[in-house]
C-alpha cells in the first residue's frame, strides 16, 4: 500500500490527483507546514529532503514529484496515465514536468520560500518583486505551445495535467494576471472538472 | 540520427557523456554562448526556451536534461545506463535527476544567471552571496545519501552518474570548498576516468 505525504497547497497535489485518476489503494498524511512539521525529526525519516510530497512504497519512499508523476502511471499503467510505450513521447511527458519543476516551480518559490537562495531581507523582498515577471515567462511558454490541447500532450489526459493544474493554481497569488493566458485558463477550468480532481482537492481542504 | 545542441561548461554535458556511454551515433552542434546564439531566431526555432541542451531526433526536438537522459537510455537500452524495467529503481533514478535539476542546478544559477529571478542589480548580488551556501546544503544531501557508491544508484554506473559529474564540476566555482564533500569529489574522479567522458569533454572543449 502506497502513503503520500502532503501538505495543502503545495505541489503534492499533483501525485494526489494522479492517485486518484489510477484509482489507487493509498494512504494520506497531511505534514503541518505552519507546524513545521516537514522539518521535525519524524518526518526528516520519512523525507530528509524536509519537502513534500513523499511516497512510501513497499520498496522505500520516494520523492520529487516528476519521479512519482511516472512511477504513479507506471503502477497503474491500465489507466493510461502517460504515454509509457514511446521513448520519445515519454520524453516529450518528461521534458514538461521537468520545465514544471525546474523552471516554473522554482520562479513560482521566489515569493515564499526566498531564503533557499538569499541571507538578507533586501534580497528576498527584491527576489519576491520579480516573480510577476518570471512566473508570466515561464507560463507563456507554456501558453505558446508546450499545451498541445485540449490536454497537455494532445488528446489523452495525462500526469503532466495534473502537474500543469496543481501549479497554475498559483498564479493570480504570484501577481500574474490570468487574462494572459487563456489556453492555460481553460485548461485548469478542464481539469478541475474531473471527478478525481474535486477528490483530491476536497480531502486536501477538510479539515483534519 | 540524433543531434545534441551543447554550449561548453554547461548541463548539457551530461547528455554528451550519455551519448558516448551508450556508443550512439550523433552530430555535436555547438551553441555560442558569447555570441547569445542561444537567443537567436536560428535556434530558438530549435528549442524556443533559448537553453541547452536540445536533442534532436526523428521524431522532433526534445529537451531538459532528464528527459534526454532516459530517452538515450531507453534509445540504447542494451546499454544499461538505467534501471528501466523496474518502477521502483526508475523512479529512484528519476528522482535523482529531478533533484539535480530542480535543487542543484537551480542553487548553483543563482550566481550566473539571476537576471531569471530578479531585475536590479543589488538583488542580484544579494542572491550570488548566498550562492556558496545553498550549493553546499544541495551537495549535503548527496554526500550524506542520496549517493549510494561507488556509483549515484549503487553498484551500476548510469545516467545518474554523468548528471552529478557534471554539476560537481561547477563546486569550487560557486565557491564551495570541495573538502566538503569527499564522497562526492571521489565519485567526480571515478567518472572522469571513463572513456567516453574523457572523449566528451574533448569534444567539448576542442575550438571549433
Amino acid at each position: 500500500m502506497l502513503t503520500l505525504y502532503y501538505a495543502a497547497h503545495t505541489c503534492a497535489l499533483a501525485t494526489h490527483i494522479a492517485l486518484e485518476e489510477a484509482g489507487a489503494d493509498y494512504n494520506l498524511v497531511r505534514v503541518d507546514f505552519a507546524k513545521t512539521e516537514q522539518c521535525g525529526a519524524d518526518y526528516l525519516k520519512v523525507n530528509p529532503k524536509g519537502r513534500v510530497p513523499a511516497l512510501a512504497t513497499e520498496h522505500g519512499v520516494l520523492t520529487e514529484t516528476p519521479a512519482l508523476l511516472i512511477y504513479v502511471a507506471e503502477r497503474y499503467s491500465n489507466e493510461g496515465l502517460a504515454p509509457l510505450d514511446d521513448a520519445f513521447d515519454l520524453a516529450r511527458t518528461q521534458a514538461f514536468n521537468s520545465y514544471l519543476c525546474s523552471t516554473v516551480h522554482v520562479a513560482h518559490a521566489h515569493r515564499m520560500r526566498g531564503h533557499r537562495w538569499a541571507d538578507d531581507e533586501a534580497t528576498i523582498a527584491g527576489m519576491q518583486r520579480a516573480v510577476p515577471r518570471s512566473v508570466a515567462a515561464a507560463f507563456q511558454l507554456i501558453e505558446d505551445g508546450l499545451l498541445k490541447g485540449p490536454w497537455v500532450l494532445g488528446e489523452r489526459f495525462s500526469v503532466c495535467d495534473a502537474y500543469l493544474f496543481t501549479l497554475a493554481q498559483w498564479l493570480e497569488a504570484d501577481g500574474v494576471d490570468p487574462a494572459r493566458f487563456p489556453r492555460v485558463i481553460a485548461h485548469r477550468s478542464r481539469v478541475s472538472e474531473r471527478e478525481a480532481v474535486k477528490r483530491a482537492i476536497e480531502a486536501e481542504v477538510a479539515k483534519p
